[in-house]
């Protein structure tokens, strides 16, 4: 039996920790899990950071975990799941984050967290994502009792913490999208505003491809027929699960509003192209019928009366700038100017 | 316990009334509720206004409310549901109220208001809206019979009363609608229509938002297995489903209609882009033609004899201005001008 | 006991008639109504048209109708439904009618049939609309065996009487969108098009939002459980849930074909201000190249050959021609003209 | 009782076979048919071709049909489905033939066949189309031991053998799909293509509205549930059933390759639009240019040094040309010409 | 009994190998299967390559096929799904491969296998792809134990294997999108660009319809009633499941990524044809405005004193030029120009 100080885990094992009757006994050498999970009065509860194939093999064996939950997790890039293997459960949760880019513009990371929950013990396994759960642990640590729901309280409160944290991401794209509105009707159409447009949905998107399954999966864990680790805290899942739908519908309008808002957007081109054009023809008005006129006047007839009078310059210039003040007032009266 | 006149739920609390077989018998202080609460021929009807977490916490034990639905109740911002925690129901309604905006157009308020509903006793928790019960409580107290459908009824009436005003608000929009419709074809498209035809949809969405998850919740309460609370006024709730499914149908309606408005407005403004762009063409023409005939006349040949006619400069004068009559009626056929 | 005589339903009473074992009995005033029903070898038959809030009440009371039915009919703009009242059935029916709008086009009238059936009786309550069931009647007392088939064959005549007026108005609408289609392709879009197609929408969405829901409302009165009343006539209704299906799917279908004829349209409005543009740039070289040449020999340059050649104008005129009538014929090869 | 050489039923009587433990026993008078139907080892195989209602009536005695499903099958134009009667099935499918038009072009005649089925006996009436079901009746002579799987295999037959002909169908649509996405990027935009685009999708949705109904209704002849007659043969629906379902997954896929060809092509037309105004913009400049340098030296100015030179027309003239050089080089670099 | 060397099958039979208690025993030949599948503790794995019709109807006599499926089998191009026949199932199964078309780009070829499973054998067929289950082969080779879960375990790995190669190709959909992506608001829009959309688009509906019935079919072998031959292997269908609907979700993504993208770039062209037009009008201007000038003193009025002076000259071409630089600036601050 190795000790914690010489196991090889060092990096990726964030904590492991054995309970008894709510109250945290120790940190435990990983290779001991298996000896604390049997003892029914026990719960043990490991973290575990990007490990490797074989140290994720290691533990799943301490554990006695299905060969393809562990596969999954060794793998990542599951999508959110929870799904049963006898009397355990394997969730997959995407945690997101948002970062900042080097241009200053705002991002979302999206991490993946697998958990493995069974009778008295909880596996996390977190991939590219900073985001742990030490909350959630302290939280238990100080209030034992709630460990009395058993595991799947524990389930609950890992993915309870998950979705709390979309809210600020969902109101990021709420302000964005917002911002964008705004911008719409006020200014000129921009290659900006569209790209702001096409930037909004596709993080919408990734946030929704996060959301919509876990939803999914979270809405199997109460009513009906659940698996047994959740029976206790069918109403904290359900609370859990309208949380979820809360922000799937606030993404499906924010979606649609996006919709909307390019459809919308084309329309105002269209008006802004048929504005532009107008005033091109009215401008041109106003410079090509004097030159008309100067046309005229610079015709070679022998026989021009204007051209010999001494007013016929200026008569001449004058009728041009008459000309146009009545054509600038008529563009300008229809709008054209 | 405390008299009502030392409570500091003054600002918060708008009524704590007891009812005994369907008749009022006393304006109860908060502290008392749990006592009146207990009597199984008493009724308890709590109105809230916006309490402060402790406030609620404090109310929340006197009728020994789930921890998770006082906790939705504290932070507001719910979608509208209706939940059951074990015998009692916790439902989140969003009245909807038309407000003009300081500059003068119609905008709305969306309010929340928490309700829960024991065997016998109603709490409503109201926030960010001025929208009240009190014609609720009249009725009730008005027709005492009504009571003895127990408190299903009363969650009936309440959510009756949030549906009813939600029909004034869809006849807003659908009068705005058609108002923008009457204008999409009479005049030219303008950058107003276009954000008119938006406002609504954003609108018209905010109110779906409330209606769509309302009328789900609803549908649980008749039917099939319902809660028990809600088994002698199934065809309530049936009736109020009802109202929701023709709000809903409407507002599916408006949308289409929108989506559909949208379109059509484009089309329109490609129709008016080509109707400016063969203006400009007909009247460049008119302007045009005669400048060449000048610009003919204007060059420096020694032998045109057209320059030497005393006729000369008349002619071209008139051939222009020939020249522009006939095309100008060509134009005219042809509907360019 | 009043006699029909001197009844004050004059107006709004269409018709009661007591049928016994099949053949009509007697008019009977609306007061004599309760004794009819409660024989239960009679059958009753009431017609209304637009009654007061107090003679529907009257009547209601006759016939111990449950209040929130009663409610819903004095009302009227219900959508669609049947819904159960113990034994009992409430029905809302939308006729519609082809009316002539003032300009001569074609308009559709909804009216509303509130309909009470129970085990002997039939109340309908006409609103809005001048087509009534004298059909039905005179079918139902023409073959007086029909009745044994009870109450729901009488519920089904009505049902399948609105529903196959639904025909002719869907005819009409396909009738004016193949108009519309011929007109598409075959001259310029304009206004009018566009206005077509968006008025066929409106009116194809009214009768929609008239279909579907009588249509799921149908299709819950065969197979599975049905209510009593419906229960020995489910082929009937299975019928009559077809022909509503039918209606469904082409109202879907010419709802997608418009989609596309919009879009359509747009494109060929997109093509038709490509052309413009094209024909624009072309005789607008037809004019500005020649008033080039013009130009050149209008300078004043001291030595100029040309000037002083005797065909010099001559050439410069013919110079002119020969340019254009080539630019034209290679604009004609492209077809920009 | 008459002979078959007397009967009124010559033009729409197609054929009318008793056959006995699978052999074909005698072509029988329409007025025989109520004898053999009644002897258990015979099964009576119908054909009608656009019958009247007189004659369809006639025929509905002796097999005894229901009433509702006689009244379908003579007013026609019903949409596909399959009903059960009791023990006897009534379906209505519709074939589909492609016919040539006056000037070349494809386009589908759909038709419809009512068929009804009992223990042992089908009678099919066809309406508007010249498909029948000889193939199939000769592979039952050919194959008699095919009809011990009983009335619901000639119903699988009949079906299958109106599927099998989707597909000729199916190709034609995907074959004239291709060769306009072909055309699409291969030339400019045109009338032809959307017009082209827009058939297509009308074909489509009219055959969509022919195997949607159908599929849904064979659905429902195997797994779960099923009529007794199909009981032996779900095997054989289910593949139908197949069928079925990979033509409509193909439908949809076209459809919404359709829809996307619709877009694109508009995508499309606004930039072949923005291609002309910029060859149009490129062309006028060098025209308007030149020009321009000719105003110049068509002043009137006294002291104009370059209008003495003797070079100094040829090189107006000369950097008039050199001018437009460098702008088409220009232009043809940004590929504006 | 033919020997394997003499049967006619050489170029279709890939291979016919029987184990016993997981081990390989032999190759055998075609005609021996019968015989070794008939006994119990013998598992027979065939593997065929577009085999003709008669030799297939040959080896499903060896196993004893059903009808339909060998029929299915031979014609080849069904769609994914899964069938019971009794204890046996039939699978067909789209691989998808990536090829390089002759101009180098990527193109995708979409073959089929068609899997027969008993309880003890296996038989794939092979159409148009050269992909093979080698590695399925020889990993059950190498893991006898595997053989233990039954033949469902191995339909699970020919499924599992198909279904893994759909992510490569997805990547690629996924990589030419973001390329797309970058390209679209970088440079101006092109014909190319949409073209490269809209493959990205066809290519993406062909993957579809290859993955969703699969999905839908894949679905039905795990939970509630499942065939016989799947029981002790549901997790792992369940992980395959998940595989599908990960990529049927990220096939979702991309399409309502790419309807955006192609609504967007619509937009971007209206922008870009407003911007060549004002640019357009700006250089008009530039060039018109001298002219007029030019115009001007190309008159011929006798008392224009400008004509005289001797800096007239100069000065009309500096004012000429001050104006061109004044409108240029001016231009240049509203980003005409």
């Amino acid at each position: 039996m190795m000790t914690a100080a010489t196991t090889p885990f060092r990096t990726m094992l964030v904590s492991c920790v054995a309970y008894e009757e709510g109250r945290k006994i120790a940190d435990i050498p990983v290779a001991d899990v298996s000896e604390y999970v049997h003892r029914p009065d026990c719960f043990v509860w490991v973290a575990l950071f990007e490990p490797t194939q074989a140290e994720l093999e290691e533990i799943a064996q301490e554990f006695d975990l299905h060969e393809l939950a562990v596969e999954d997790a060794s793998k990542g890039h599951q999508r959110p799941k929870i799904e049963e293997y006898g009397d355990s459960l394997f969730a997959v949760l995407h945690p997101v984050e948002i970062v900042k880019t080097e241009d200053g513009s705002d991002d979302f990371r999206i991490g993946e967290v697998d958990v493995f929950v069974g009778t008295n013990y909880v596996l996390t396994v977190r991939h590219r994502t900073q985001l742990g759960f030490a909350a959630v642990r302290a939280r238990t640590e100080r209030e034992p009792e709630l460990l009395r729901h058993g595991a799947g309280f524990v389930l609950y409160a890992l993915i309870d913490n998950v979705v709390d944290r979309y809210f600020p991401v969902l109101d990021l794209l709420e302000t964005r999208l917002e911002a964008a509105e705004d911008e719409l009707f006020a200014s000129a159409s921009s290659r900006g505003k569209i790209e702001e447009l096409y930037a909004i949905k596709r993080h919408l998107m990734a946030l929704k491809h996060v959301v919509s399954p876990l939803m999914e999966a979270v809405g199997k864990l109460y009513g009906g027929r659940v698996p047994h680790l959740c029976q206790g805290t069918q109403e904290y899942f359900r609370d859990v699960y309208d949380h979820l739908a809360r922000i799937n519908g606030t993404i499906e309008s924010i979606r649609e509003t996006l919709t909307t808002a390019i459809q919308v957007n084309l329309a105002l081109i269209g008006i802004s192209d048929n504005e532009v054009t107008k005033r091109f023809a009215a401008w041109g008005a106003l410079i090509t019928v004097p030159t008309l006129i100067a046309g005229i006047y610079g015709m070679n007839f022998k026989h021009m009366p204007e051209l010999d009078w001494s007013i016929g310059y200026p008569l001449a210039i004058f009728s041009m700038i008459a000309i146009d003040v009545l054509l600038y007032l008529r563009f300008k009266r229809v709008k054209w100017i």
